[in-house]
């Protein structure tokens, strides 16, 4: 069911100092930064050769990315986000087995304005798993 | 300077359920267990078009995973993994910016059988990041 690894996602409280570690330090391709204030965050994305990083930050004060940061003040490993063809089946089927998806089960246009679900950790080997319609 | 994701390992504490949650659960293909007794870990590599996962689960008293893994029991993402093409070039480029390689600054042979060195989490966001000669 699941194919490409779209991006792995990594919490930051300060994106100046992330981009440099990933342009400057470590020499990759660094997107512009945009802010989502749908999603209470702001993103820049790492370009490697075959997927991406994106970097996340907290825009406003209801960011869902504000207690993750408390509990990992210099960022961390926040998700996983994987493609699937038809994300309404994928749902179905998860939901059918057993797993939980976070909130109303409903697809939200994510950052790259395709419908995702969030997945729930503790479904999933303790990883968050985002689901993005390819 | 870095290039592809080679993987993104996800420490799990019972490799029979986290398994059956990437092959039936997501669907995904599911490569044999192989022990790494030099690693301290035993590994599975779920393989996605793009790029690997690698559920790591530990093996003897004294893996690496296992601080981790008291941390968080129900498991987790452990590390990512970029590949650059020169690691000896890519880690004196890294020292001399002031980021810290872990252990004695020596490449060790990784799972897959080539030099791998593993970067402080606490210089790139919290998160401890592998560099693996491609």
């Amino acid at each position: 069911m699941i194919g490409r690894l779209n991006h792995v996602a990594i919490a930051v409280s300060d994106m100046e100092a992330a981009v440099a570690v990933y342009r400057d330090t470590l020499g990759a391709d660094v997107s512009e930064k945009v802010a989502q204030p749908d999603h209470g965050v702001s993103t820049v994305f790492i370009n490697l050769p075959n997927t991406k990083i994106e970097l996340l930050e907290p825009l406003g004060e209801n960011s869902p990315i504000l207690k993750f940061l408390e509990k990992n003040p210099s960022g961390g490993i926040h998700h996983v986000c994987y493609e699937v063809e038809d994300i309404l089946a994928a749902r179905d089927k998860l939901l059918a087995q057993g797993a939980r998806v976070i909130g109303d089960g409903e697809p939200k246009i994510g950052a790259h304005g395709k419908p995702v679900l969030f997945l729930h950790p503790k479904d999933f080997l303790g990883t968050l798993t985002e689901l993005e319609q390819a």
